[in-house]
């Protein structure tokens, strides 16, 4: 059909017209930046708000550390809490961010990206926030460990400790698992070319890796003087400060609140809101029944109510429910939870009858219940993760939880084996435990020549340091 | 007026060309998700980020409460703080939210969405983030009374109490005031069907619902032993830790910008945003005010500027304002913060008088400047709130101020009624208070056979725990 | 070309249609707010978090300052720390911000907006929420000077002086630099008109104001009882508790992730999402090579690591890295935090032998580091601010250098000046100092009739105190 030319002009100006109202239209809808633009600044300021609750996690660990460890030492162990996240974010600036998330060597290694030199896209999450948000992960892997070697441990070698574990074991665990090309999971929503290990916010990536270096670290110095008595019975060494237990344990719930949550990465969509909000839910559930379930399980065994044991359940329960705080419902985040919480009380049972002295309860509450978080994702994941599998308890057989049973070995016999490589090879050179004498007096005098509570504790007052600030 | 078909073809062909450009124009704008989907992820983020702090305030009232009671009794106290937010994250989940936000029985309590089941609509903030921001609401009810019932409450009665406030005391208040179809309030824009009770972010729905429990308890358990001299008159018992004391203060403080900007429910818009802002200054404003209110009041009458009443007089300014901090302008956020300080300080000379112990102040806190804050609103509401009035002082005569006072008092009787029953039920069955012996030995050591500070205290360090855990 | 009514017609009807259409498109795009104003309330959300973080920065100065001085002056203290945000409040509102913000008289001071009275123009971020991040900041140039002052102070004078600076002479040095009509920086994207003296977050603005009114105060009243010996040489005070001291420096850090990111203002577009993840990712690593730097000064210098000098280190990089967050790159965060560290341990040592006594360490955290971090920016900035200049190492030249010497002297100037004037003023009238006798039995007895640790340091339980509150 051949139009008039009266029709070509009305078609032609309408054409005109409708682009110029379109973009009128787009200009008083657009005044500020595109949706896609808002998303990503939206998903930026998510990642930024959730790494500084996490990375507040770093005081979580001080206090809880130092209020379950003796005054003598509170000195070292607060100074130990800071370094390890000072040493990890050197070393992760340096080279682990580039192990974890830079080009893959056959799914076992990143090979570029050190020194933070990536090249960043428009349109897409800047990697800083990225860097930031991973980084405060690896602090807290390193962390975990300051506790189950607490009181006895050289403050060099500590340093030394941190520095590898931030710089090379924790990152390349990350690769496997969370690089997007690990051999452990490719988030390719199947298990395609990868064992489809699934570990939403690291109950095993950060925290069993920070437990099996606790269990090895423990293992190698051995326990504490006295820890044991002469006929081999374990005696109670009572930590010095609950109120700094106690504080040091909502702290770490909070900071969870962006280390579960936050490990969606994205909330500027709906699914992603939704995601968020679920996480927000099960992080919080599973807290609180671990809480009980420890209360309880302490109270029937002993007789009475127990404060550390209950706050040590609470972070058994966020430890076990990170790894399927996305993809279980509330009531099976509370069961998971729960069952966390009787877990930290044999745990720690165990440890005594193997003679391991763990001060604070790290590899219960972060070893065994990461393996236990990570497992239960096999039993209770509803919603199928990026594997596109859903757990034994929800129709999906036992491919999920075969799946996070290799995950759990294979990093285990990572951390464990270069976890036992560093601590002999510091134990060969500078040392890794301080002198008897060193122990008893207490590692505050000792390491740093002063005390903690020169007016409360009566000790001497740090005369000792010829330091130019006066404290 | 009959179209020429040349004519009608142009028109066809500018619809559909026009069609097309709006739907390209669209595509270039909207790369990334609506704006109405933006919000609604906004809006959740908001409300996960304002539920985390006022989670927060858990730790906030833990450090408080243990400040200002002894140290013999400091291990219970955490223990206590610790469980009441565990009970009611379980309560709450169970029954607690359906009660709240179910269908309304004729505007008394809801009926359904019972441990956490309820539909989610899509292009809405999730559910689950609701149920997120209001569990640490009734945290913060259910934790208050932990101060006023401090030294003296038997741990398994607390569990008791902390579960059935979240459980059903505090839920049902909730759905008289915020549920949308209460009897005191359905947020329609008038008073027509309900009472036009105005409590923003809860002065009376959280902080009084705490402070008449605290009150019936207190007065249920008598006061602690030697509070009250063998000739009546009062004695200080100070507590044991002023450092821990103001570090709670400022965590509540802080936990209050989650608090109260957070009932808005939402900042994706101007409006949102305008009055999230408006919310931030004048709570801030009124802690501000509040401490300086006590400080000179305790000042004048004691001669000596008190720490302890000026901490009070900032969170007495934070509870006042709570319930009208969208609806007035600063100044009289200055004002209403203000008198709340003088509140706290005769408000608890008046419980002396009245042989009332309340070791931390929670009732002139909480319950007293709670019903301030909220008559406050019919005074100085500026802006018309979700009952379109405004208060005495702007030009909207009694009507609010008349609504206030029936809220005040319905929910005072209430909680009072409820309370006065599950703690007399308490009383008769398990018991509510500890014995002399054991009050006196300090309840650590009673119910939990440990110290909070074995070696600062010289107290005996917990060897009569059998636990496996060595603190 | 006169058009046939046909095609009239038909361009009429098209342009009606279109009109229409983008009407629905924007309906279907927009079924929420537009992006302009989701931007806007994305940036005031983003503004009232990191505001929140900043305020949270009072109690980590509190139990910092706390932790570093003696048990008999912490109520003392602690009250300090509370007290000057309180003041700053009620100052920042009735006159600060309009000296700050206000519309300004050549440059020198704003003149309007006083009792927070501005108009908020539709399609910004509210005032409100403008206003509460700036009070925060001025809380923290505040509370700067309770640590250096500590010790001696009388309560009331302090009062008087939180009240002053907050109220006139920090909002001076904002009006100069950040109100966007300074003599010394106008923000508009070159140097014309002022002299582009750039401090992105308030190295100078903020940390040196408080850092030069500290050392001011420090001088004028001398040092503590026997800091110094009848030889003249410096005695070691310790601080009671480290664990307050390290919680206070991660609570500083935390906050730190406010202070920084937050002065980019915005975050809702894709070059703001940008500027906000690198700022983040700066202030973290410079935190962590402060530590460091600080660690190995001290270690080599002292013979032992020192806990106290690492946590000034780690504050020293962060106030050093504020001028330049934005600026710099991670690499050049790295050195300019490292050299922070040997700053702040030869800065005190510096004071010691000038016989200043600053019990904490705020003027070589807070001058010292303000003064680096300021000048470092005419080195090292790679990313030209709002002056348009790059530093020395980046091909900008002297520039940027020269401009940066002279808003440290200019600021340096008007701080040394006011705060003298104010000091001498307060000594001339009620007095600056406590008595002997005072200052001797501690300012917890002496101001407050009561002692922080009745407890546990076995000290007088404030039996003079005939406060209500059982206390």
């Amino acid at each position: 059909m051949k139009l008039a030319w009266r029709t070509k002009i009305g078609l032609g100006l309408g054409f005109g017209l409708g682009l110029w109202l379109v973009g009128t239209g787009r200009a008083f809808a657009q005044e500020g930046p595109t949706t896609a633009e808002l998303a990503v600044a939206m998903n930026t300021f998510f990642l930024i708000v959730a790494a500084a609750l996490v990375f507040f996690m770093q005081a979580g660990f001080a206090m809880l550390t130092a209020g379950l460890t003796r005054s003598k030492n509170t000195t070292n162990i607060l100074f130990k809490n800071l370094m390890d996240f000072v040493m990890c974010s050197i070393a992760f600036w340096a080279v682990g961010w580039g192990i974890a998330y830079g080009t893959s060597a056959g799914g076992f290694i990143g090979t570029d990206q050190f020194f933070l030199s990536p090249v960043t896209a428009e349109g897409e999450v800047p990697v800083m926030a990225s860097w930031f948000f991973q980084v405060v992960f690896a602090g807290t892997a390193a962390t975990i460990v300051a506790g189950a070697m607490a009181e006895r441990t050289k403050f060099a070698a500590y340093l030394i400790y941190s520095f590898i574990i931030s710089l090379f074991i924790y990152p390349v665990v990350v690769h496997w698992v969370w690089s997007g090309a690990g051999w452990l999971n490719t988030y390719s929503g199947s298990t395609e070319g990868n064992w489809g290990f699934t570990d939403f916010a690291g109950s095993t990536v950060v925290h069993s890796v920070g437990g099996w270096a606790s269990l090895v670290g423990a293992m190698i110095l051995g326990p504490r003087l006295g820890r044991f008595g002469p006929d081999g019975k374990p005696r109670v060494i009572p930590g010095h400060n609950m109120s700094l237990a106690a504080l040091g344990t909502f702290i770490l719930w909070l900071g969870w609140f962006g280390f579960n949550p936050g490990s969606q990465l994205a909330i500027a969509s709906q699914a992603n809101a939704d995601a968020v909000a679920l996480v927000a839910v099960t992080t919080n559930l599973a807290a609180a029944a671990g809480a009980l379930g420890a209360l309880f399980t302490a109270w029937l065994r002993y007789g009475k109510p127990d404060l550390g044991q209950t706050l040590n359940g609470v972070l058994g329960g966020l430890v076990a429910i990170t790894a399927g705080c996305a993809y279980v419902d509330p009531l099976s985040s509370i069961i998971i939870g729960f069952i966390a919480g009787p877990i930290v009380v044999f745990s720690a049972e165990l440890l005594e009858k193997l003679k391991i002295d763990d001060p604070v309860g790290a590899v219960p509450v972060h070893l065994v219940n990461g393996i236990w978080g990570t497992l239960a994702v096999g039993l209770f994941a509803s919603v199928p993760g990026n594997t596109g599998t859903t757990g034994l308890f929800y129709g999906g057989g036992l491919t999920l939880l075969i799946s996070q049973f290799v995950g759990v070995v294979a990093i285990g016999l990572w951390t464990v084996a270069t976890a036992a490589l560093m601590f002999f090879a510091i134990k060969a050179t500078i040392g890794l435990r301080v002198s008897k004498a060193e122990e008893e007096a207490g590692l505050d005098i000792g390491e740093h020549g002063m005390v903690a509570y020169p007016d409360l504790s009566g000790a001497p007052a740090g005369g000792e340091v010829s330091g130019a600030l006066a404290r």
